[in-house]
């Protein structure tokens, strides 16, 4: 279902309207106390969305099937509302809330941190093989530093593939954020578009967080290596924040380095899979989900999807750094939005 | 069309496939040197993408119509290459570029930080008057400071509402961005999901950013007023990692309040364009495409629309805060996604 089907539609519902898109009313169907919208794209329906009649905003949200949080007018027994709402999630007393949406069969869609649009098929016949020849002292000085961190990495990991995945992707999504974020900033101050970049780079962050929580839910870290993942948090996270201020173009290219790494990384892990020495259990829900995998996809499948990314990844940093090496800013060539 | 649609036929065109979406071959008739998709929403065609052939990642992009940049392959004449590059946007030697996407009426989309899909029609029904009573120590705190605040703001702007908008979007866009990048952060190290949270923050930062493009199509900032900007940014953004790192509950319920006087700032806003003491100008085109307003539309229907956004900020944020009230984390209730 088109996202801004679903968006105007539920602003319609809230409203008790009907939704205008393009000067044609969306069929909106009440089916219980839910709606059930359909759409179809080509012939087929996409995804069915079904949603809970919003309540008013002046009106506690009992259709929610939750317990009204205590508000201003219900303060009535202070304690008993407490205990309520310790054991309950808070009610929506500001009138907003996620409706409820559901997959293609009916069941309801798990996940909060993406929505059914959002997920996509990863482009696994992308090039693997690509890197960028260092031309420059700049290019050279960012590979050598990828190629000296990667030494105490292996020492540390050796093949523990499915480890070194989930605690270098809690580095990974830290750079997109962090570049998101200084080219918004710059955006606000400068009174400038932004060429899509801002959104490119959130996307790469969040991108990455979903191969970590992907990751997590097949490696679970230890304590001592969750202690490290903060450790290096806490370092990486401001080191990246300087660089960024000082050489976006730099940093950019460090990053479009360490995708090439990552993508080797994978690669190595598929070896691993595909010899045997790492079991190739089923694929965790959220990946299935995320990357429009089929019902009987493995870690391969995933690891695969997982490796297409990164080689995005390469290309987009390694793109952006290109732009700041022609003495240009990033909001100067479109940004590759769309992609993962 | 849907935004997966375009996405998957563009990574199928790159690869010189067809690309298949929910087992259904996506239609696409090569039309010159472009590609049109065709796709339906509901009987009516919602946009036409025309994408141009992608070029092989190993070949030039000629097809681009753009100079290629000198690659590695091409250093032949590095001087004529060197003005060509100063001269012309970075060209996409890495094989990835926007797709040109057009209206439906056929004319070219000309922004890089939206698409069509995320344009929208806003809530202008939402309640204006919501008021989060204060009701604890930390409620009444952040209502002063939002109060106290208010009082050199009102004598440096007077009724110089359009500048107050340009520059006080400056500061609104910096919560969500800061918001949404320490539960990007501590979802990492935590490896825990976020509950949609990470997105809703960076939406509202996106959402007042493109509040701040629209005004600065109608008030350009003079050069002490810029000053302003920067000094202001440089000390809010930081105050407010702090503020967040240390209560989060404290700076939503902050940012609730600051969006509750957004909204009467609005409100006279309104009055004063209504009075004729500011003149209604003509809407600027990328409010129009991003409101999805209809062609003569003025500031009028642009500030409204604006403090529509604005109302729902505020209950996104007061919400966030009434979640913390309860002792428990944001992840903890799904968030209001899909709103601006």
């Amino acid at each position: 279902m088109n996202r801004f089907v679903v968006r105007s539609v539920m602003q319609g519902l809230i409203n008790g309207r009907s939704s205008i898109i393009n000067g044609q009313v969306c069929r909106a169907a009440v089916v219980g106390r839910g709606v059930q919208l359909s759409g179809q794209q080509n012939g087929m329906p996409f995804a069915s969305v079904e949603l809970r009649r919003m309540m008013s905003t002046a009106s506690a949200p009992a259709s929610m099937g939750k317990v009204p949080l205590a508000t201003e007018e219900k303060k009535e027994n202070p304690a008993t509302e407490e205990q309520k709402a310790k054991d309950m999630v808070v009610s929506s007393y500001w009138g907003i809330s996620r409706p409820k949406i559901t997959r293609e069969d009916g069941t309801e869609w798990p996940w909060n941190c993406f929505m059914p649009w959002e997920s996509y098929k990863a482009n696994t016949s992308i090039d693997l093989g690509k890197h960028h020849v260092p031309k420059n002292f700049v290019d050279k000085f960012a590979y050598r530093t990828v190629k000296i961190l990667r030494v105490p990495t292996d020492i540390f990991f050796q093949r523990r593939y499915g480890c070194r995945a989930v605690m270098l992707e809690t580095v990974a999504a830290v750079p997109g954020m962090v570049g998101g974020m200084m080219l918004h900033l710059k955006s606000l101050r400068r009174f400038q578009q932004s060429g899509g970049w801002i959104k490119a780079l959130l996307e790469e962050a969040e991108n990455e967080r979903m191969h970590l929580m992907t990751m997590v839910e097949l490696v679970q870290p230890k304590w001592y290596e969750r202690l490290l993942v903060l450790t290096v948090q806490g370092v990486f996270f401001n080191a990246f924040f300087v660089l960024y201020m000082l050489s976006p173009k730099l940093a950019h290219r460090i990053v479009g380095y360490l995708e090439e790494e990552a993508i080797h990384s994978y690669t190595e892990y598929l070896k691993d899979i595909e010899s045997g020495a790492i079991e190739n259990v089923p694929a965790p829900a959220i990946a299935i989900d995320y990357w429009r995998l089929p019902k009987d996809a493995t870690l391969k499948d995933v690891i695969t999807v997982i490796r297409a990314d990164e080689a995005h990844h390469r290309d987009v940093n390694h793109f952006a750094s290109d732009i700041h090496f022609q003495g240009k800013e990033l909001r100067e060539a479109p940004a590759p939005l769309g992609y993962h």
